[in-house]
C-alpha cells in the first residue's frame, strides 16, 4: 500500500482520548470514534481485526468449531424463556415500527444458538457439536471508556459446545483453555495474560477468564506468579475457599479480561428443552458450554500493553504490514524494492509521500510495523538499506538479498 | 467435512416455505429462519456467503477499494442532516437506554462514511479515494419475503467514492459496471443479469441496477436482449424519454435487483461540507459515487435462478466444498480417498453417515456441490470411482489419478 493513497492519516489533535490504546489507534488513523462507545475501523485498523480475526478461527476451526453466523437481531420470545429479557440491563430492546415485534440486538447468542442446536440434536450419536461465530455484538453500556476495549458495538468470537456427559464437557473445556493460550501466544500476549478463577453464575461453582495485566484494566484480581493463576476480586469477596493457591502469597493487581468461558451445563439447554435420547432410548439434558473472546478488545489490549512512547508496536502476526518502507530520496530505489518485496509475498507500507524525514520517521513509530526499512542516499552509499525492528533501537545495513532473508526469517512461524 | 459430525442436518419437513431458495436453503440445512426477514447462516451457508464475499472483496480491491468496517450503530444527528431521519421508512430507529441518545442501525451508510471521508480529505492531492465494507445491514421491512433475497437484516457490500471532478467520477463509475461483471461471471449469474437504468433520485437523470431474470423477481423491467440492457419499469412510467434503445422491441420481465450504483455527486457531500482546494486554493464540495451489492441476496438468488427440480446446483467458485463423496460400502477405501482429495488441497463432503443409498444420493443433490464421487463395490471392481457432475447426467469411472486430475481441471481458473 502506497502511503499517500491510503484513505486515513496520522494527526497530532485528539480531543479528549479516553485512555492509550484511544489516543494512539486514533491518532495513527487505525480507527475513528462514531459516538461514545462506538468506532469505524478504517483500512489499517480492519486489517489488523481481520489477522485477529483470523487467528481466532484457525485456533478454533483446529478444536472443532464449525462456523456460523447468527443474526444480531433477536427475538424477545426466546430471552423471556431464559429470563434474561427482564434481567441483562445492557440489552438492546426495541419494537420493530412495522410488526410490532420487540426484537433484542444480540449481546450474546445463547437464546438463539440453543434453539438452534435443537433442531439438530436427536441422539447421542449427534453429540458432541461445537459451532462459533465472529460477530458484532452490541451491549447498552451505562458508561463505554477506554477507546475499545469496552465499546456498545464490538467484534466477539463466541464459540458453544454441546455434550452428552459432563465429563465430555470438561475435557472440551480444558481443550479450549489450550486453544486459547496459542491464540493469546500470537497475539504477542501470552506472557501478561492469566488464566483467572471468576464466579460461576447460578450454575458452576467457578467459570475462567482470562485477565491481561494493565494498569487500565477494570477488574482486580489477585495473581500467584509461581503458578501462573489469578483469581477474580469478585470471588475473593463472595466464596469463603479459594481455588488451588489459598490467599497467600497472592499479588493484588488490574487487569483487562480478555476472554471467558463457561460451563453453562444445563443452564439454557433446560430452558429450550434441549434433551437427546441415550443408547437405553432414555432422554437426557444435553449439557453446554460457551467460550467468548473479542478480537476487538484484543485489539485494544495489544496497544496498551505493548506500545511505548513513540507509538504502537505490533505483535507480527497481527501487524496490518510486515515492513514500513521509507523513501528519504527522490530516485527509482523505493519504488523497485517496493515491488520486489511485493513479489515476494512481503506486505509493504510504502510511505512514499512528500513529507520531510522526521514527519515519516515518527509516523513510522507512531504506525508501529515490526520491521522499518529505510532508503536513503546514505543506506545506498553503504551498500543497501536501512533496516530496523520497531522494538530494538539498532538498526543495521542490508542488501537486497539479505533483506528479504530477514523479513522472510522474522515472519516465518 | 465429514458429514455425519456437520452441524445441521437435511430436512424433508418445511413449514410455509416462502420461495424456492427459502425451502431448498433451511431443507438442505444452509439456513435457519430466527424469525421473519432474519436468518442464521449454519456451517454450509456461512462458507458459500464466505466465497461470496471474498470474491467482492477480490475484485473491489482491484480497482482501488480500501476495506473499512463502520458501525451498524449510527447517531441520528448524521441522519437528521441529510434529512433521512424522517423519510427512510425502513431505518430502525430507537433509543439507548443509558444515554437516552437517539441511534439508528445502519442500512446504509453515506451518514457515517461521507462526514468520515471530510476528516482525510483536504486537498485535491487526497483525491480519488475509495474505501468499501462488507457489513451486515438492518432494514425495517414491511413485509419481508422471499427468503433471504429480501431481510430485515442481510449482508451488504457498499462502496464509496470521492472524486474532485465529474469526469473522474464517471470513469471510477464505468470501472465499477466492468467491475461487478466480472463478480457475475464467477457467481454463474452473467447470462441472466442485466445492466438496467433506473431512477437516480432527486441527484442524477439515471442509475443503474444489475437485474438478474427470474419469476420471483420483484422488478418489472423491459429488456432489450441484444444490446444486453434493460429499463426498470419505474422510470418508464415516470420519464418521457428512455435511454438508448427506445421503446420498441423491449421485453418484460420480472427480475431481482441484484446490485445498484448511483451516482451521488454532491448530494452527501454538501449536506456534511466536505471540500476540498483545488491546485489554484479554491474550494470545491467532492463528488461522490456509492455502489451497492447484497452477498447474501446472490446466494439466493443463485438458489432460484440455477437450481433444478432435485435441489441446489452451486457455481464452482461459490460450492461449499469441491467434491461430494458418498460412500456405500463399509471399507476404507472411502476414507482413504477423502484424505487423500484434501492433501491434494480439493475441499471435500464426505457422506459417512449409516444411511441408505437412496438417501445419501438425494442429499448429494439437494445440497448441491459441483462433483459427485461414489465410492461403491460396483466402482471399485469397474476400476475406481463414479464421478458425476451436479449439472450433468451421464458419470463417468475414472481411477484415482485421473480423478485429482479432473478436478484439479474443473475448478482450474
Amino acid at each position: 500500500m502506497e502511503l499517500s493513497k491510503l484513505f486515513s492519516k496520522t494527526t497530532k489533535n485528539i480531543v479528549k482520548a479516553e485512555s492509550k490504546n484511544h489516543e494512539l489507534l486514533v491518532r495513527a488513523g487505525y480507527v475513528d470514534q462514531v459516538m461514545s462507545g462506538v468506532y469505524a475501523y478504517l483500512p489499517l485498523g480492519k486489517k489488523v481485526l481481520e489477522k485477529i480475526e483470523e487467528i481466532i478461527r484457525e485456533e478454533i476451526t483446529a478444536i472443532g468449531g464449525q462456523e456460523i453466523l447468527m443474526p444480531a437481531l433477536t427475538p424477545s420470545e426466546n430471552w423471556k424463556k431464559t429470563g434474561r429479557w427482564d434481567t441483562m440491563d445492557d440489552l438492546y430492546r426495541f419494537t420493530s415500527y412495522y410488526s410490532k415485534n420487540e426484537v433484542a440486538l444480540g449481546g450474546t447468542h445463547e437464546e438463539v444458538v440453543t434453539p438452534l442446536a435443537k433442531k439438530y440434536i436427536l441422539s447421542y450419536k449427534d453429540l458432541p457439536k461445537y459451532v462459533f461465530q465472529i460477530q458484532t455484538k452490541f451491549r447498552d453500556e451505562k458508561r463505554p471508556k477506554s477507546g475499545i476495549l469496552r465499546g456498545r458495538e464490538f467484534r466477539m468470537k463466541d464459540l458453544y459446545s454441546f455434550h452428552a456427559e459432563e465429563k465430555d464437557l470438561n475435557q472440551y473445556y480444558d481443550q479450549v483453555i489450550q486453544s486459547y493460550e496459542k491464540m493469546f501466544k500470537r497475539f504477542g500476549l501470552k506472557e501478561k495474560t492469566f488464566l483467572t478463577f471468576a464466579s460461576g453464575g447460578t450454575f458452576s461453582k467457578f467459570s475462567h477468564e482470562f485477565q491481561t495485566e494493565s494498569p487500565v484494566g477494570e477488574d482486580t484480581i489477585y495473581l500467584c506468579r509461581q503458578c501462573k493463576m489469578g483469581i477474580n476480586k469478585e470471588i475473593i469477596l463472595t466464596q469463603k475457599e479459594c481455588p488451588k493457591c489459598g490467599r497467600t502469597d497472592l499479588q493484588e493487581t488490574r487487569a483487562i479480561e480478555i476472554a471467558n468461558i463457561f460451563k453453562l451445563k444445563d443452564k439454557f439447554t433446560k430452558s429450550f428443552k434441549v434433551v437427546y435420547l441415550d443408547e437405553k432410548g432414555k432422554e437426557n439434558t444435553v449439557l453446554m458450554g460457551c467460550y467468548g473472546i473479542g478480537p476487538s478488545r484484543i485489539m485494544g489490549t495489544i496497544v496498551e500493553v505493548l506500545s511505548d512512547e513513540k507509538g504502537i508496536v505490533w505483535p507480527k502476526e497481527v501487524a496490518p504490514y510486515n515492513v514500513h518502507l521509507i523513501d528519504l530520496r527522490e530516485n527509482k530505489e523505493a519504488e523497485k524494492l517496493y515491488e520486489k518485496l511485493q513479489r515476494e509475498k512481503v506486505e509493504v507500507l510504502w510511505d512514499n509521500r512528500e513529507e520531510s524525514a522526521g514527519v515519516k520517521l515518527q509516523d513510522a513509530d507512531l504506525l508501529g510495523m515490526p520491521i522499518r526499512v529505510i532508503v536513503s542516499e546514505k543506506s545506498l552509499n553503504s551498500g543497501g538499506y536501512e533496516v530496523k525492528e520497531r522494538n530494538k533501537s539498532k538498526p543495521e545495513i542490508l542488501n537486497e538479498k539479505d533483506l528479504i532473508k530477514k523479513v522472510k526469517d522474522y515472519y516465518a512461524k
